[in-house]
């Protein structure tokens, strides 16, 4: 141990520092909350942060705490104590972990006025050491395997090219959700078990295929919630991705591996898919550009399906140039959005601005997003500039009874996943989650009769969203909130997941493609959602591109 | 922006410290080293540590940043103050990275008096801010490819096994060096363009498939100084692995992934090879327990060869118990160590106390680790106890003209590695780095007249290590030095190399077992070398283990 700094402690007070520092490290071991709820100052400007970002106030730090299941085995090999005055020092010390690997902890401590008792039963100097400042870092795994099945530098190049010349995605990885075949990998569909049984793929699925020739490289196979039968991101088996924009929130899933690798700087792009709200989700609790396409324009060739009524597959992006490339490249559209007004990109015309809202669709949005939505709508780059050359304002419809579309798309999508994977689910008991197992037994007992009543409300229910929406663009919030925290109940998920279903079925109804865009904070980011015609994506990335820099978003 | 804290600041004085912060963001920027350098307190007790390990002192601070090659472009998007006397501050700070990803920074800033002007133009208040300590935590990768060309949760899983109960190797994890064949994966053998034309493998080498079928799982494939021929572990292609256990000092090769995972804690065991110290310098740079295999015990099916004489199978781990296990599960001894006196294990009967040091050896190496060297083998446990029931006493042994051995060991190595790899360097010119390009430019002017007297000097050898050895093991160091700092010149690591190869080359001439063992520090880890008579694998780990036991060293 070295002691070194600019003020002097009394021998008595260095150790009763040093005691704290090694009660608070014995806590640890054995996760002993208490202690180190307390071995931290309390009040809204204590700090800790570790790579997966800082989190502020003794609150959060105690909610992360309680949900983080302890801390690997170590011992302490070096300890550095730098002397600031006699009522501050900062203790810097390496660590030993058991399983192998070195941390390091950097901690400010302070002494804090107290009237309890303290724990090292030493005389009373004027109150206790606390932390007000923790910066953490852990020995690195070889992968995050809450993020990654398996990951390369790359993991599979990008396909050989005859031309010369850059390619449109060309330096770009891609984070490939386990669900899309990759040449020489089997799919895992997020379940372990499943991926033991499967085959290895012989050639990689179509919408695999399109971004390696387009120059990008796969950077590795990316976790999904199991089966990719939920929004929330949170896997039994490999754990819970972090959420690359708030600290100690659920990433939003099911394309939660993807997600979170893209927003963490692992990956360029996203591939997901995207059924109820598997893209959207994920891109707007992470402030991720996201874009589920038109249902059928990308080829479900490779991909395991869960409901193929609904089933699209998409990208996750941290820009919106990105996600344009990602999409140019797979459907094959032309690569100029600024032609000309009357140019056609990706077989749609150019969108004009005339969007649609509905009062009906934000309601089961939390206030905050309510809010925010609302004030958002009335910037002028969306309802529109009322004079002579503007555009049409922005218009309120009336989409009808959500609560009976969105009862009709969970039981079709129940009916579907159930023919995919139920015979796997039976012959398996005890190996899903409980959410997830939940929902398969639901689904199993769908009927043919209440499947069919609920493919007639949904074909009723797309006839009427077109007619209403008569080549409109739809806003609405992508998710019903900003992303959950980690404590959170399975109550609360399943609420959320409810809200936000609601509103993401529209789109899996009518077949409609849907950009999610980071431009609302709550001050978490909350994506805003543009739902477009059948066809019109590249058009509607466009779109939403130009609104965000209207709005002076950085693209 | 946020200033909290016990003591206040002046205002004039919060801006001269917020001022000293930006103008280090904007050197890093730019990668101004002489800002930089300037910008940390000097004197030894300055402190600077990230994920690789914690640097003490302003020079070796320094001499990190002089080889770091700048760093992620970034923004920085929050910063929290919290001052501690006028003097001290804590300035705790969020970063944005360009490639997206976040960081986190904690810096503790105090005012030094200084004579030099004020870069920030401000008045004089009695000194100027420097960084007493950081704390950096960059946006983590998806793989390091340093150290892994891939890696999975697990990449392979362990066979299935028909027998109930745990199995030797059941949850061990396995790094293996990019030269073995994993089924479902191209041999790299550290260089891109290699691998980009190689095929698929489909079954393991044998050594992996030992492994397997001991219950371990390959984590990854990790990466090896290009064909293996080097012991440093610099790769040009993928850069250096981070030494595990010394920060800033190079890994040691060829077999450096493997090695590196495995003092990370990121693998339990690392498969490697060593045709001339490439298990052997790794484990004694990075404090690992390593061995190299008696030539020919284990098969070279599946192995890319460097050269086949010399080449040798082995592993890395941080405990002898998983070196034992590891070489247990593939050798097929007996796996019980502590049977009886004369029990066999692995072929080869109890090895005897009975040491052998060479003074000729050890002359090659730095002056610490001689000394280190000395004082070690006049430990009772090595030098033996000269009573009637004692060991006998270390002998000292003449191995004869190890520099012609040397000589003769680099002629053979060089023809047989041009033999097997000089085609494939011929086609791909300007591919591999200088260091390991120089080499095959000699080797491929090795004439077969300059072989085979190679030969005929390496055979006379053996024959003469045999018997002067007679059964005994040998003891030296298994390196001429600890591991070199990242800031060493070619030529220091070209002599080093030399040294330390003069010392290596008698275990690979008489096909002899080696295992290096963490025994010696000065103060960083250098390895006591234990080389047995052939076939005597398991018991010379057995053997290394209880003198280390013996030395109070951890197993």
């Amino acid at each position: 141990m070295s002691v070194t700094g600019v003020a002097e402690l009394e021998p008595a007070e260095l150790e009763s520092l040093l005691a704290a520092f090694h009660h608070y490290e014995a806590a640890l071991m054995v996760d002993d909350v208490d202690v180190l709820d307390r071995s931290f100052a309390p009040g809204p400007d204590t700090l800790r942060g570790d790579a997966n970002g800082l989190l502020v106030g003794h609150e959060r730090i105690s909610a992360f705490r309680s949900v983080r299941g302890g801390v690997a085995r170590r011992t302490i090999t070096e300890v550095r104590v730098r002397v600031l005055s006699p009522q501050a020092a900062l203790v810097v010390s390496v660590s030993a972990f058991v399983a192998g690997g070195s941390g390091l902890q950097t901690q400010l401590w302070e002494r804090i006025a107290d009237a309890r008792p303290r724990h090292d039963g030493g005389g009373d100097h004027g109150g206790r050491w606390v932390i007000t400042s923790a910066h953490v870092t852990g020995a690195p795994p070889a992968v995050n395997r809450a993020i990654w099945r398996v990951a390369g530098s790359p993991l599979v190049p990008a396909l050989p090219t005859s031309s010369s010349g850059p390619r449109p995605l060309e330096g770009m990885s891609v984070a490939v959700k386990d669900l899309f075949a990759v040449e020489g990998f089997a799919v895992g569909a997020g379940v372990p078990e499943y991926l033991a049984g499967a085959a290895v793929a012989e050639v990689d699925a179509e919408a695999v295929r399109a971004l390696r020739a387009g120059g990008a490289s796969v950077q590795g196979i990316a976790q999904t919630d199991e089966f990719a039968y939920s929004i929330a991101g949170r896997n039994v088996h490999y754990g819970t991705p972090p959420n690359g924009a708030v600290t100690g929130a659920i990433p939003g899933g099911s394309s939660s591996g993807p997600a979170s690798a893209v927003a963490l700087g692992q990956a360029t792009i996203g591939l997901g898919t995207d059924t109820g709200g598997s893209i959207r989700v994920p891109a707007s609790y992470q402030g991720l550009w996201g874009i589920r396409t038109t249902h059928g324009a990308v080829s479900a060739t490779g991909l395991l399906p869960l409901a193929p009524t609904f089933d699209t597959v998409g990208w996750l992006t941290r820009s919106a140039a990105a996600l344009r490339a990602a999409a140019a490249a797979t459907l094959g559209g032309a690569d100029d959005a600024s032609a000309d007004g009357v140019g056609r990109v990706g077989g749609a015309a150019r969108l004009a601005r005339r969007f649609a809202v509905s009062r009906d669709i934000v309601a089961s949005c939390e206030s905050g997003v309510r809010e925010a939505f609302d004030a958002l709508i009335r910037e002028p780059a969306i309802r529109g500039v009322d004079d002579a050359q503007g555009s049409p304002p922005l218009e309120e419809v009336d989409l009808g009874d959500l609560d009976a579309v969105f009862a009709a798309f969970r039981v079709v999508q129940g009916a579907e996943a159930w023919r995919q994977h139920g015979e796997w689910v039976q012959a398996h008991p005890g190996v899903l989650g409980p959410d997830i197992a939940e929902r398969f037994d639901i689904a199993a007992a769908v009927t043919a009769d209440t499947e069919a009543e609920a493919r007639a409300v949904l074909a009723e229910a797309r006839e009427r969203f077109d007619r209403v929406l008569d080549g409109r663009v739809l806003l609405l919030p992508s998710a019903s909130s900003a992303a959950p925290a980690l404590t959170a109940t399975p109550g609360d998920i399943q609420a959320v997941r409810a809200a936000t279903l609601r509103m993401t079925s529209v789109a899996g109804t009518g077949g409609y493609p849907a950009v999610s865009a980071p431009l609302m904070r709550v001050p978490d980011p909350v994506g805003l959602c543009f739902v477009g015609p059948r066809g019109s994506d590249l058009a509607l990335i466009d779109l939403a591109a130009s609104v965000a820099a209207d709005l002076g978003h950085p693209l």
